[in-house]
């Protein structure tokens, strides 16, 4: 076979460029550019290497292709309809339909079409992971590379291979530029993973002009410097030349694989090739129709997929997948059964039946235990149940206790791919993508770092509340517990930062008993990501004969301790609880009445029914503290105008945590002093 | 002269790396192994090469030490004490105090010392940035750096030379590892910053163990892509060839630097040398007994300066810069008067005098203007009156507007330092920690890219706020209102996260007007960065005839309409205050009074006295609509309890603005029905 561009692959490759062009052109909006210059990569791709069944798009051990310039979303679209894969819904159900219809490209950007401007995973069948913010699906490629190599060596044996897919990443000059596909990078190439294949479009435009404005460096060089192979394809046109990359990768052992393709953003257009004009906005009518004739395309048509372009990609695909996919269920069923149960329940998103067993019991102690350290201890417990949960650190692990020490955790290295202890070195925002890829290839990871910096993987965390992946994101050093560091590792804001992003759980446990609740509660979650929220210092393990049960901590606010009637309420969070309880004691051995709240999560709390979050705040008592050693923001709600917030008005301050909570008034006497104000200025 | 050390180096050495043994043993908290590998590069750099007068930190040609392994803090403090630095407060004004006594050491890490955890900027005299979270110090260079060359090229005339000083970082493992450095020094190397050496501490531990855990790569190679220079040293203590690397650097032209330093954690501590244990915890008593010895150290001393290492650096550090700094002083006498006063205006953080002059006047106008286009408008007005206020985007400016477009605004870049419009790439992350850099140089400088990305640049902001920085942040595309691209790109919690963070100005103009106000109030900011909040979509220009005056904007809140006796009032920010206004209108022609209130900043609001905040939202009238195209934390507060909020519950979607509007319920009629809601229910 030659590997030189036929008649009919043009055709495709020029069906790609139009439908991109048009669509863009209907909505009015779009990136016709990218598409118009990558289709001959995606169509070299996809037709002649990609390991993916139309029928199929499910399939467990598909090569994975990740379009990490997600501006180019119409190219995706484009070759999912010419691919002719069928649609699955949110159920795993086969509509019948296809994925991609050639209506749904015409209702490109519009309002609950399956073709948004960026892809949207959940949202169209065979988009691998959202992206569009860049960078991040690069990251998300090597969580998914990093995936197959654990999936292959839990259930590839004795020859029978149920794992061997490669990842294929689209990416442009923003995913060279941004830090994040550094630290992807220099972590894939760490990790060998020789399934994983970038493909940079090095068209040399960005929005303001010519890359040079911005960027020079030599990229072929750093990514050796990464320790990854490298090839050179100096015109995407070259389909040969692609075609040669491409093989090459897939010889390729010990490392992965960047092929650079130098492109023409816009190629074709008389007009706005080779500019940023090309980029972001649709060509006009009467560029598109010069670009068709610049095709030998008809001027007059309009999302046309001539004939013999209707078939030839999803046939190419059909032929290469078919086989293979029969092999793969007939050596699925010659597995283990226990193992092809858990390859079921991980495909499902569903736990170990005995995922609950065994867990600790934290015996009340005055002195207490770190909510880090009980975490440790919970995730260990969990984890010895659940062998798909799996995660680690940014080189904080000794501080964050995430660390597997059971027999067989093993670390995950280019020498054993089977570990579940991953190094992430000090690159949180990597991790926080990888992570993504991870829940996207049916494992369950944890990642974890201090809880400010948060800030430094904040983007991913959105991307998995918007893709509605379960990951776990463990954040310790909670609060200006963390002392003698400093303003600069004491959070403030980022409670608020979590709770306000959409779709995310946040919990912050306030002693042992409630870590254990609310990780259970992290880890029941199918369609939700979860920060788990703990301390540096020790916590006072509750006396639950003496307070409610910790079980209250899963319904996001309980009463914990307190009167009937109170005349003042006590909300604490995390750390603050046994501070607040503390306040309490003081003030029941005075005579007054409180209530103790514990409040470890503001999402699982308004989930609940009026009449369960009216017992618990009863309208009626408006004499109300909030104790959180974070910013205020948000609690107003919960304290009403009037309530009184012991909370961070400021950074923090170098010092010993006992010196802090004097200076800024995490003490009994002033949390007593607060209630006593309130029930004073509620009397009135 | 020998660059081999001497006797008395050693001592000096020696005293460094006891000292900080000293300081986190007596502190019981801190980082002792990186102040022991490192104090002889520190030592090097600092008697030998660094342009640094003692008794004149704040001489603006000085050379600038970085230490963006912000843990290391106590080498930064020995460094200080040794070299005699003297003290200047805040207010500018010399105290005759030692910035670093030794007093000041033995208090390392306690509350109100001048020797916190990390070095925090504005605590303590020497301390040239805030530093500690990782990756930040690096960028901060490169923003220094890049001053530097921006001065000199508008200082130095006719050979005589006010700017020509170097910036030193020292670095680690975790910077190398963070991608933001990763940004910046591939920026650097585009810019080709030869005043710019980072040394970087290879010491091949991190916390989780040796950096094979995760961290392979081949940083030479790598920073040889990024167009930098590459020098190697085998040994932190052969001072002969850490003097020969920096003269090398001082002879490079045309690109930065990096010295690769093999280094050894916690050099001469027989049992934690070479060891993760080193890094973050004290040494224990014992082992610093054992670890002096092998110095040859007096075992029993403690917080020991020998008399001979007393004097040396200080001497040495004045020797060098005395003749320099009396020179820069008969230079700076000879400046051009009126520049003489723009670089003392811009020491002292002022404004030129006719700051304010020719600013644009936007008249009423129904169909309006993008907040982003008068922003952009508004920035060049300013721009041309203030000759130091410079920025630019994470390539973005033609969608954020902000290219300076006047004659002599220009382009930095390696062939003209000269330019105000900065191209910092895809590299959102870096182009904050740039910022911050240059604002700690004198200038004041302005980013801009989409709200939604600002989650790229979180970890800069937060330095620019807890360093009191004036760097303006501008956001545009600030709602759903961006349509078509998608979740991915609509901020939602966005506008929540930057109020939450503590010091930080979050300005969202509701019009042309407003936006002046606000850019205005950004830039007379001394102490404070802002957040200039600005919309993709057209905005309806108020009339203001009709309507209140828009400088109530800089009081964070004010009543734009209304009646006096208001049954309703609906406080709208930005996009979404003509959308309040219109809700007005309507509930006017049907006779019920409503109120607008226009609430760019709620931190602007709550520094209003409590008359003027009653004033604005009189606490009688309960019934309250707020309307905003983003999340609902943080609104109780102005609208209380019963208050409704019409405001982003999701993520958002992917359509044209109108169809998003109509299906999240930001029209005229939702609007309405909420408030005549609200004021049925507050009659009862």
């Amino acid at each position: 076979m030659t590997n030189a561009a036929t008649t009919v692959d043009t055709l495709c490759i020029n069906t790609l460029r139009t439908l991109a062009m048009d669509a863009v052109q209907k909505a009015n909006s779009g990136h016709p550019g990218t598409p118009m210059g990558l289709a001959p990569v995606g169509y070299t791709l996809w037709s002649r290497f990609l390991r993916y069944h139309p029928e199929h798009p499910d399939w467990p051990n598909r090569d994975r292709f990740v379009l990490s310039v997600g501006h180019a979303s119409m190219l995706l679209y484009s070759l999912l309809h010419l691919a002719g894969v069928k649609e699955i819904d949110a159920h795993g159900k086969r509509t019948g339909h296809p994925a991609i219809s050639l209506d749904d490209i015409k209702q490109f950007r519009q309002a609950d079409s399956k073709t948004p401007g960026h892809p949207e995973y959940r949202m169209t069948t065979g988009v691998e992971t959202t992206t569009g913010p860049l960078g991040q699906g690069c990251a998300n490629s090597v969580g998914m590379a990093m995936a197959e190599r654990w999936l292959a060596e839990r259930f590839n044996h004795d020859g029978q291979v149920l794992f061997d897919y490669n990842v294929y990443t689209l990416c442009g000059d923003g995913d060279m530029m941004e830090g994040i596909s550094s630290e992807a990078a220099s972590m894939a190439g760490h990790l060998k993973l020789d399934n994983l294949c970038w493909i940079y479009d090095n068209n040399t435009i960005s929005i303001e002009g010519h890359t040079e404005l911005a960027f020079s460096e030599d990229v072929i060089k750093r990514f050796q410097a990464y320790g990854w192979h490298t090839l050179h394809v100096t015109d995407a046109n070259d389909l040969q030349a692609l075609s040669a990359a491409l093989e090459t990768f897939q010889a390729n052992t010990g490392a992965p694989t960047l092929i650079v393709v130098d492109s023409v953003i816009g190629y074709g257009s008389p007009h706005k090739h080779n500019t940023a004009a090309a980029h972001g906005e649709p060509l006009g009518d009467d560029e598109i129709r010069l670009t068709k004739a610049a095709y030998g395309w008809p001027q007059d048509s309009s999302f046309l997929v001539p004939d013999e372009a209707r078939t030839l990609l999803r046939d190419a695909l059909h032929a290469r997948a078919e086989p293979l996919y029969q092999q793969w269920n007939q050596t699925l069923a010659r597995l283990d059964p226990q193992l092809a149960d858990e390859l079921r329940r991980m495909r499902a998103g569903e736990m170990p039946e005995h995922w609950q067993a065994d867990l600790p019991d934290f015996a009340a102690d005055a002195k207490g235990v770190a909510s880090r350290a009980a975490g440790g201890e919970v995730l260990n417990a969990f984890a010895q149940q659940i062998p798909w949960l799996l995660g680690g650190s940014a080189d904080l692990s000794p501080s964050t206790k995430t660390n597997l020490t059971f027999d067989g955790a093993g670390r995950f290295s280019a020498d054993d791919y089977s570990g579940r202890n991953l190094h992430f070195g000090i690159r949180e925002h990597a991790m926080g993508a990888i992570a993504n890829g991870m829940a996207l290839s049916y494992l369950r990871p944890y990642t974890s770092t201090f809880l400010v910096f948060s800030d430094y993987m904040k983007p991913p965390i959105r991307l998995a509340a918007i893709m509605e992946l379960p990951v776990v994101f463990v954040f310790t050093h909670d609060s200006i517990g963390v002392g003698e560091d400093g303003p600069t590792h004491q959070p403030i804001e980022h409670l608020t930062q979590l709770r306000a992003t959409p779709g995310l759980l946040t919990l912050r446990p306030g002693d042992a008993n409630e870590t254990l609740e609310l990780w259970k509660v992290a880890l029941a979650q199918t369609h939700r990501p979860s920060c788990v929220v703990l301390s540096r210092q020790s916590l006072p393990t509750l006396d639950r004969t003496q307070y409610a049960a910790a079980t209250g901590a899963a319904k996001g606010a309980y009463v914990l301790a307190g009167a009937d009637k109170p005349q003042v309420i006590l909300i604490g969070t995390g750390s603050e609880v046994s501070l607040a309880v503390a306040a309490y004691e003081q003030l029941k051995g005075e005579g007054i009445a409180a209530q103790v709240v514990s409040m470890p999560s503001w999402e699982l709390f308004e989930e609940q029914d009026q009449a369960y979050r009216d017992s618990v705040l009863p309208p009626a008592v408006t004499a109300r503290v909030v104790v959180e050693q974070a910013g205020p923001l948000g609690w107003d709600r919960y304290v009403g105008q009037t309530g009184a917030k012991v909370v961070m008005s400021s950074f923090g301050a170098s010092a010993p945590l006992a010196k802090l909570q004097e200076k800024f008034g995490f003490t009994v006497e002033h949390v007593v002093k607060q209630a006593k104000a309130q029930i004073q200025l509620t009397r009135h």
